[in-house]
């Protein structure tokens, strides 16, 4: 029995022996990661482990798919994130009895994932069956400044022999998989070896030919090393105290002679040692701070979940080369590893706010994979390019296409990525480079999707938009209003500007709302009829396309990204409607509702969505994020922070603020930058203070156009917002 | 090289000895069935085969199938009809040369397949490689007195020792799967053995568990019988002339001693003798054809065509007891041997109006698989019985929901087929037992998908019609107006009624035409660029669902049906526009463009796809029906001449006729049954005389009520109508 303990600023603490049942999460919650590599947060027992995790980003499999009844262009081979050479089982034996905190008593059982320094850090005290008493700790780290390298630190002491077995493990044998269709597929046994010595270990994936080597340095204490293929063990003995450093560099890119280069990694690594690779961490991690951090008074569990979601969302995206990002980062094998539109549009806000370098690495590996984008276009017999639903390294991954391929406003949200990051960093180089590229083919993919009806009204039909308990719509709002901004960014010519001028967006006079699709609002309602979530666990997309029932933030979501194309009377409208339908099946929900619930007036319902967006995986029951974290909800609760409660909007690359606190938060504090500038917003009761540094800033506060020059400092009166009650919804807020 | 030869009244000719491309279709062409067991048209030498064939009606073997992304409700398992014990190869050897067509010369290879003698003679003269002249002759029948007896008669004669190998094999194995989505899946060796000896075989299905038996014997030569599990082979020798017959019997129902009874039905059939099973085969035939056919003067090609395929559908009908009738009857594996909605709408039309006693045997099969339906209503979420939209025995096989579970139609199709079989014959026991069950259920069903807008107007949303080119659209004319007519011929309460009264049609008044499903007229138009046909193995779903391209009649069929709910005007101009969209890339389409084709004056095209359907699969290009024949095509043949140049109409349980001639065809004669009477029609250029025998007859003809007596006769002049030109199609009719 463990508990994630009470709310701490900058540490996730966890005490006690994690149940059978609670593994896999805590696995997940305490991953690292730098986006490159990424540890799930296994005890060092191999034993004792829910799922083993090693990942090494775009390091996958490919499989075959079949259908019970395929269609033309149904994707005839899926990629699969692989289990990577694993280097964090430590196998301890005190006096002949195996460490083992399943037996014995167990006096202190501590991790804690430190936020500052990067680590997470365990440490035990346990007294054997036999009688005795033992003290571990271990230590570990994914170096945010050496993209291939994991370090380890290990001590344990106890009045007795002591052995330990340290190793590299491939092609483990992976757990039984789950019945849940959103779990992964599993692959045994992935890699074929290619070398084997003591030092280092390769292979390469069977079918997708990727070759990873994995270099491994033990020191601070003698030991001796055997290998096989599959395993790399270290071991050595001692008496009262055991200690020693574990240097792991792995290498997977393709071409170059990835033995070499991962020993040559381990070995600087090495050479630097655990103390050094740690100040690197926490020099990172400071800067990733001081440019990101987001400080609240009033809920301290808000306070530290957001941290940690920043802190998860760093490990995801702190992308050195151009790379994806996965749905469920390095953490877990959810998804499959694959990434989606959710990257574009809950991590990349976070990203280019924060560490815009990171959103430019996204966007240019997206550019990366055009060509497979391109030919994807031609095969669905459209111009332009048609990004994946679901992919690892570009071609289309998705199984399910009236929920994937046909979730054509990837395309727009990737444009709109780009133009977001532009506006904020004016890089004219990635525009040159990648940018335009990605706006102009994803227009014209619009042109050729769109046509113009006798009225001389636009349609985009049979698409899905955000919602997947709807499919295959005509005019999805969110999709047009996208388009339409994509359109008018690229600028092609005239037909394709007429479009994006006269794209139809549904509107219901007699209830006076938009309609998330045409007819939408037409449709029965569903009556919650003592309703299980997920509903699609347990009624058939029959049932749920035909009803207005919502799984996730939709026409919500068009008035985040496109609040421009709103009245606020609409606004208010609409978001009560949609309120009333919408189910939240989607932990891409809550972050949208709390924003728009903030800026509709809703304030304290958009903490409680802020609240249940953060502590989704940290706090949230059973196992949500076993199989890895939700990176999206992980930026959500920066989102609803920033872009609810600070009001945050960029549409049309103009940087706007209306900033509101609700009920409870005495204060929130965020970084925001803006070209070569770093504005600091304050916001507390009554007031809020703009700090520009680095360069001045123009911003809009409260529809107001403002300057405020390097080193300078601006301050409103806070808006009065009167909290309006939260409006009918089928399935509020979870509480706390 | 082979050839159908030109066309015979009453015959099918092939001379030649078909390639190995041509072997697949012959096969079908050549299948002889009686309902129960279905034999290919294979060639007795084993390894001349394209793909063997032996069915048994619903004996199959389940099997699990998977979904690269799976959700609720989707069919975990699936029904595949399998190869029954093979009776059909005969291995000959004369004078030490294995007897084989590719080899030697041959001076004369034909096969007769006998619409009126129901059987199928094979004559060949044949020089061996080293100089021996044969000649064989075999003849093969499934009888139609005796639903478990297939029987076989052989005759070879040459001037040197003959030897024959007669087998009856199981689990042989079955040639490589073709690369269409269309195509069977292949179980291999689906039989374990039970029970052998030199009478009998006995399998059971691994999975499914249902048990064979298959017993041989063998009459008029003296041989000499060996038994293997999966193998029965009887050896005689001659010299000059060796000349058997061979009786098979299978018994395949549960629960029984199926060995005993195949043995019996053996035994009764070898006692009987081969002539009178032929004499007894020619018996049923005359009676069928007395009751069925359909004479035409001016198209000898059709006409032979619309008796093969009434023979077809006799063959795939003649049920003794209740019992599936598959898309492609027994002649074939295509569609797995399932049963779709092409059985209540294309095949039992033609057997209520012919042969009665088939339809009904039909519906009770449906009926009696009203349990699986009722429980896939649950597992929908939907009230009453939702039926397989693909099927062996009940469950639910259908692997695309969007053109699959979602094409509820089918419920509505089958209470369509209720009210037609009592309409015609007026059984009330059948109604009591079966049909009011059938029709209250399916009544249920489209009370809860069905809803009431704020306007009072019922819809039904998010279903898919007739024509797959469309997937999950609201208010589709066909399937509302179908539903319609099932709630009011329920008329379970005054709720059911309102929506009935109350459903949309949509109608585009822009156009003047109906939409196909709301919002379907206004989809941008396919532009049709040089395409290959069928579209959908070279366009993507997302790109034909979002257009106005139609896969099959649709609306049209629409008109069909439920004709009573448009207009003169409106079907005129229904049909020119969808004629313009429609591609005719399923089989079901042609017969029922031809039906409207000739109501609305398009008298010539209506010909035109009268032939299409007619000759799909007998002298249509390609593989057409290679993996078994279009058995709706063949129903179709009949339903464009008596439906179309006939004009017979039962809307509303009222008969109808409104004949007209087509430039060409000089004479139309068919038969009807309605209740008691037998009713013959006859249409000659000006005049149209009706004769009634058995009973009195009373029916519309154009519009106005008409009775005949008994022996009577009541003859009007041809209502004149001139040929409309052909509106412009995408896809003419095809060419002879």
């Amino acid at each position: 029995m463990s508990e994630i303990g009470a709310a701490e600023p900058w540490a996730i603490r966890e005490t006690g022996v994690p149940e059978d049942d609670e593994l896999r999460q805590r696995e997940s919650v305490f991953a690292l990661a730098n986006g490159h590599i990424g540890l799930r947060g296994n005890l060092d027992e191999p034993e004792l482990c829910g799922m083993p995790g090693t990942y090494l980003n775009s390091l996958y499999e490919e499989r075959d798919v079949s259908y019970p009844e395929a269609g033309y262009a149904f994707p005839e081979r899926t990629q699969t994130v692989v289990d990577a050479p694993n280097a964090k089982p430590v196998t301890l034996t005190v006096g002949g009895e195996r460490f083992d905190v399943r037996t014995g008593t167990v006096r202190r059982h501590e991790r804690v994932l430190d936020l500052r320094r990067g680590t997470l850090v365990r440490e035990v005290e346990w007294t054997s069956p036999a009688g005795v008493d033992v003290w571990l700790r271990s230590e570990r780290l994914v170096s945010f400044a050496r993209p291939s390298v994991a370090a380890f630190r290990w001590t344990v002491r106890a009045d007795a022999p002591l052995r330990v077995e340290s190793d590299l493990r491939v092609n483990e044998e992976p757990p039984e998989a789950r019945d849940d269709p959103r779990a992964s597929a599993v692959i045994r046994a992935p890699f074929e070896p290619v070398a084997h010595d003591r030092d280092v270990l390769v292979h390469r994936t069977r079918r997708s030919g990727i070759t990873v080597a994995a270099a491994v340095a033990h020191t601070g204490a003698d030991g001796t090393a055997q290998a096989e293929p599959d395993l790399l063990r270290w071991t050595a003995e001692g008496h009262g105290e055991l200690r020693f450093d574990k240097m792991v560099a792995y290498r997977w890119d393709g071409g170059e002679d990835v033995r070499g280069a991962a020993l040559r990694e381990r070995d600087a690594a090495a050479s630097a040692g655990f103390d050094a690779l740690a100040d690197e961490q926490c020099r990172v991690l400071a800067e990733f701070w001081s440019g990101a951090d987001v400080e609240i008074d009033g809920d301290p569990e808000v306070q530290q979940a957001v941290r940690f979601g920043l802190f998860h969302v760093l490990q995801a995206g702190a992308l050195s080369v151009p790379g994806p990002v996965p749905a469920k980062g390095l953490t877990g094998n959810g998804y499959d590893g694959h990434t989606l539109w959710d990257t574009e549009i809950y991590v990349l806000p976070v990203l280019t706010y924060t560490h815009p370098e990171y959103a430019e690495r996204a966007l240019r590996w997206r550019h990366h994979t055009l060509d497979h984008a391109r030919d994807r276009a031609r095969e669905l017999g459209l111009d332009g390019a048609a990004f994946a639903w679901r992919t690892i390294t570009g071609p289309e991954c998705s199984g399910y296409w009236p929920a994937g391929t046909a979730g054509l406003h990837v395309n727009a949200d990737i444009a709109g990525a780009v133009l977001r990051y532009h506006a904020a960093t004016g890089d004219e180089t990635f525009m040159r480079e990648a940018g335009r590229e990605l706006i102009d083919e994803t227009a014209r993919l619009w042109i050729s999707v769109s046509h113009l009806d006798a009225d001389g009204v636009a349609h985009v039909s049979g698409v899905t938009g955000p919602d997947e308990y709807s499919a295959l719509m005509d005019d999805n709002v969110y999709t047009n209003l996208m388009a339409q901004q994509n359109l008018r960014a690229a600028a092609l010519d005239e037909h394709s500007l007429e479009i994006a001028d006269r794209i139809a967006i549904p509107f219901d006079e007699r209830h006076g709302v938009h309609e998330q699709a045409a007819g939408f609002t037409r449709l029965e309602e569903w009556t919650f009829p003592g309703d299980r979530f997920p509903l699609m666990l347990h009624h058939p997309y029959l049932n749920l396309y035909r009803r207005q029932v919502v799984k996730q933030a939709d026409l919500v979501l068009a008035m985040l990204m496109r609040g421009d194309a709103f009245t606020a009377e609409q606004k208010r409208r609409n978001f009560d409607y949609y309120e009333a339908r919408t189910v939240r099946d989607s932990s891409l929900s809550a972050p949208v509702q709390a924003v728009l619930a903030a800026e509709v007036g809703h304030l304290s319902l958009a903490h409680a969505y802020l609240a249940e967006a953060a502590l989704l995986d940290l706090r949230g029951g059973g196992e949500s994020g076993g199989d890895g974290l939700h990176i999206a909800a992980c930026a959500g609760a920066w989102m609803a922070l920033v872009m609810g409660f600070g009001g945050l909007r960029d549409s049309g690359g103009r940087l706007s603020f209306a900033p509101r606190l609700p009920p409870g938060l005495t204060r929130l504090r965020f970084r925001v930058r803006w070209r070569r500038a770093r504005l600091t917003v304050t916001v507390t009761p009554g007031k809020v203070c703009y700090e520009a540094s680095g360069d001045a800033t123009t911003f809009h506060h409260e529809g107001t156009e403002v300057t405020v020059a390097d080193g300078d400092t601006a301050t409103f009166p806070l808006a009065p917002v009167a909290d309006r009650p939260a409006p009918p919804s089928p399935r509020p807020p979870s509480p706390r």
